[in-house]
């Protein structure tokens, strides 16, 4: 029941103290939420009003059903590009059909995701490697900026991929609205100083370091509240968020008609995923700043419940979002209950706020989410993943050009698919070494690389990776190779010691090795097996038809198959160094 | 240049003794695949004469581009079942679309494997594990021999699942012909015996072993010839192969429809890669016997141009058979130039021999059929592979029962996507031990399984698996887990001997530990890594943000960490067992 539902845990030991942390918390988290609810709205393509509705039942969900004490989950940035994109290929922007797309997104996510977290599925999202989220994120980022030029230029130009929106926007050029540029560029500045320079200015001027900090946080309130008065003081003709409807979300079951929810399942499916991977990335990093824990399985079952909440509101998918859940943390934020605060701050918002920001330009809006999106471009990584690992790069890369020319769906598929690939290639060419013993000491090494003992008849193969079906065939090429090259070869022994895992096919390779090494008149001999391993070749009958031994250790193996080199490889010069580090040094660089 | 065409090798030093035993046992293989030729036509729903056709240029090529020297290529069961299923799902069997669509198949598998041998890609028929393929020659021998039962019925019944075909067959029953029927089951009773019982009969009656053997290799030709002398003879009213057109096909580029490529695009790959694992597998086994080496990447060449050949003598998919090629083997061929002498003997055979087979029962046909697919019917590889491993059984059965239901491609797809699935769960749960110091020794083993000496500041881990993007988050978790659950751990080593790669997402992850736990208090410390995974780590700057450091062992680790703990187990009650048998039953069994 606890593991079910862990506000029973934090909730039996609330004290008065943490009631005031939290609340204090919640406060800010909510000046911080109101304009991001609107930004995340207008980046789904959805009324503003939802992005509000996105921001109540959610949270409450997750305080009650979440193992984070700080995450801050509602509206995010990817989630709802992901949304638009979903919907837009379905149905035209501001139909009723659109918007009840997004409501069959949330409540479909939220299902697999409630789904997938009983069935403990949590370990499906390791799927996603971190060049290609990376990727993934980086590219999004680019297009969700793309996109809100539009808005920041006045002017009316879609699309959901760069191919798309390059030329719309270029053509659109000329009917610039100079009024929104001018708002929206203001906008942009007062933001990027508000995040750098704001904190230090207010500093300077005698505030405390910790109320600096917090309101240096209001940036994004202090600019929707100056250009709405400036918008409707000035009489600016730029497009506003217009109306609101007052009042708190009618909670309704959404219809969900089936072939809707067919044609949407897969987005839904990477809306899931995506925003688990944030959210549970978000909530370690900040559980393990103050040693908590987080149940990667549960919070699969809090953020379903969180999407189901805002499929019942009427909203569009959710997840934790960074920012907002480190603005919690640093304000001091104790438990869940900060979310439900954060929930009432909003339904109070809703209820009394709503007729002030009538005339709230849509152009600051845009450059709220310009400025929180471009800190999600990370150039650099692409430069570390490349000096990394080509492979790797070539995942994150592939998955940014794929997002960027045709849309966020397809570049998260073929990331997926490339690292997949890459990584059954990696491990379908294992590293494998002819070992030799060195001399005065019983350790054995890379011949390749020293100055090693070896007997002509006995090929002693190091193969540093677990035998499983992607380099199950490389082994066997590579022994028949080695054994076909040197008529001399009378014995062939595998040394195991790297070997964490041997599957089906691997096995079946061993005894395909095992017999036709015999069928050529040579015997096959594994040393240094692991116990597991062991234990299984055993249940696998592999030692009755093994046409060799096996041998605890290298050094026994080749002590019986070889004794005179053995003999002399033992007695031969001792090493500069002492025969201990030796070892160790082996051990660490072989 | 050598390398693409390996007969400039083997050419040269050709003999007039190579000559005669290369002879002598392509005799012997085209009386074997004559009957094969017909009966595989028949099971890729095409005019029997295509079997002939694709038993002469496809052997020719094969003979100058391979590397094995006695693997005998033309139609096999698998991959003319395949091309029946991939055409029949398009066209009406009989119909020249369909025949049209055979010959497509069989041009575009060809260009797909000579691409893919030319950009070295045999690594890709990794993909299809031992289970995977197992499972589907399995199932795939199943659908075959139900398949052909209606020949033996003698009557209509089609269908490309389990599902169709035995309602299909249960309400053709009635109309069963009793003369094919009877035949039929005459056909296969021979059969069964020339397999088992027809050497030692030979034998008992004086014949020389291997005179015996080679007669007992007969055996389908004396079917065919005494069940059409029968038909003929007694005038039986049944299915007959019928006027089969005399002499040579006529070599001619296929006509490729870019539509039908398209949508036969996804069977000619699933051709393609059955094909060519069920090729090299057979070659490997062969040259193995003799010490010959076969190059992977250079048999794909050969199997494309193989196919090529197949497609502009408009027939179908063919491969390197199992039974053939043993029998080429075992029959003297020392070169591929068997191959063409077999292709010759063809070709005399299309020219002189067609008359003779008017009478040919289809029956007879069938029996053929589904006496050598039987025989590949592994029930036992369920049970062996059932007890070695759960997953992989998984994979196995989930093949099976998906070709069985819903056909070859799907049942192949599935497979493959399975068993990579499974893959990569597997290596997302590494096995992980905490370890300690074995007393009296520097050796550090599992505290669940052993009694050794650790200190409650200092939590080292040993992680028995590369690192990379599937088990990245899983040690995320467990280090956060351990250090939450014990508030007195200072100090995390990783112990990084079973550690064989780390990709860039187990890079961040590495990053991602070492800041968390930072954060926390805890130093993150490495242990034993690798020689080139420590050149990776230093390219990455690890060592430099690392707030530990890294040691050569884990001796040196622990006792830099907890001096005093070292100290006491290094004095501590000596072992049993000698320290050196120790410390190799440790690397053996850990």
């Amino acid at each position: 029941m606890q593991r079910y539902l862990p506000f029973l845990d934090w909730g039996r030991s609330y004290s008065r103290q943490t009631l005031g942390a939290d609340l204090v918390a919640a406060l800010i988290v909510t000046v911080m939420l109101i304009p991001q609810s609107f930004a995340y709205a207008l980046l789904a393509g959805l009324p503003p009003v939802l992005g509000l509705y996105a921001s109540m039942a959610p949270l409450v969900l997750y305080a009650l059903f979440g193992t984070s004490r700080t995450l801050a989950v509602g509206p995010v940035a990817i989630s709802s590009l992901m949304s638009a994109a979903a919907c837009g290929a379905l149905f035209a922007q501001g139909t009723p059909e659109f918007a009840g797309a997004a409501v069959a997104l949330a409540a479909l996510s939220g299902g697999m995701l409630v789904v997938m977290g009983l069935l403990r599925l949590g370990f499906l999202a390791n799927f996603l490697s971190h060049p290609v989220i990376s990727g993934f994120i980086t590219a999004s980022a680019l297009l969700i900026a793309a996109g809100q030029l539009r808005h920041l230029l006045g002017v009316q130009a879609g699309g959901a991929t760069a191919p798309e929106l390059v030329p719309a926007l270029l053509s659109a050029l000329p009917g610039t609205n100079a009024q929104a540029l001018t708002l929206g560029l203001a906008a942009i500045g007062f933001l990027v100083w508000a995040r750098r320079g704001m904190a230090p200015a207010l500093r300077r001027i005698g505030l405390p370091e910790r109320l600096a900090a917090t309101l240096a946080r209001t940036g994004p309130v202090i600019a929707v509240a100056l250009t709405t008065l400036a918008t409707w003081a000035l009489g600016l003709d730029i497009a506003v968020v217009g109306d609101v409807p007052r009042g708190l979300p009618v909670l309704a079951l959404p219809p969900l008609d089936p072939g809707l929810l067919a044609q949407i399942a897969v987005p839904a499916l990477l809306i899931s995923v995506v925003g688990y991977v944030e959210n549970v990335s978000i909530a370690q990093t900040l559980a393990a700043r103050r040693r908590e824990r987080i149940d990667p399985d549960q919070e699969l079952i809090a953020l379903g419940a969180a999407n189901l909440g805002a499929a019942v509101s009427g909203a569009f998918p959710v997840s934790g979002g960074f920012s907002r859940s480190v603005v919690n943390f640093d304000a001091g934020a104790r438990t869940p209950a900060a979310g439900l605060f954060t929930a009432a701050g909003m339904a109070l918002a809703t209820l009394f706020l709503t007729p002030l920001i009538r005339y709230l330009p849509q152009a600051t809006l845009a450059a709220t989410i310009v400025v929180a999106v471009l800190g999600l471009v990370d150039v650099r990584a692409l430069v570390r993943v490349w000096r990394w690992s080509r492979a790797d790069f070539i995942a994150q890369a592939g998955t940014i050009l794929v997002t960027l020319g045709a849309g966020v769906e397809r570049g998260l598929i073929c990331g997926v698919g490339l690292s997949v690939a890459l990584q059954l290639w990696r491990s379908s060419r294992p590293h494998v070494a002819v070992v030799g013993q060195v001399p005065g000491c019983e350790h054995f090494r890379n011949v390749a690389r020293h100055e090693v003992v070896t007997a002509p008849h006995v090929l002693s193969l190091r193969v540093d990776e677990s035998l499983s079906f992607p380099n199950a065939r490389f082994l066997e090429d590579y022994v028949y190779d080695a054994v076909a090259a040197d008529p001399r070869i009378r014995h062939v022994v595998l040394v195991c010691a790297a070997v964490n895992a041997v599957d089906a096919s691997a096995l079946e390779s061993l005894e395909a090795i095992n017999h036709r090494l015999q069928d050529a008149g040579v015997t096959l001999h594994l040393s240094e097996v692991k116990g597991p391993v062991m234990d299984g070749l055993r249940r696998a009958g592999l030692p009755d038809t093994l046409t060799g031994e096996v041998f605890l250790s290298q050094y026994d193996a080749f002590r019986t198959l070889a004794p005179e080199a053995a003999r002399i490889a033992l007695a031969g010069p001792r090493q500069a160094e002492p025969t201990e580090r030796l070892r160790d040094a082996g051990r660490a660089a072989r």
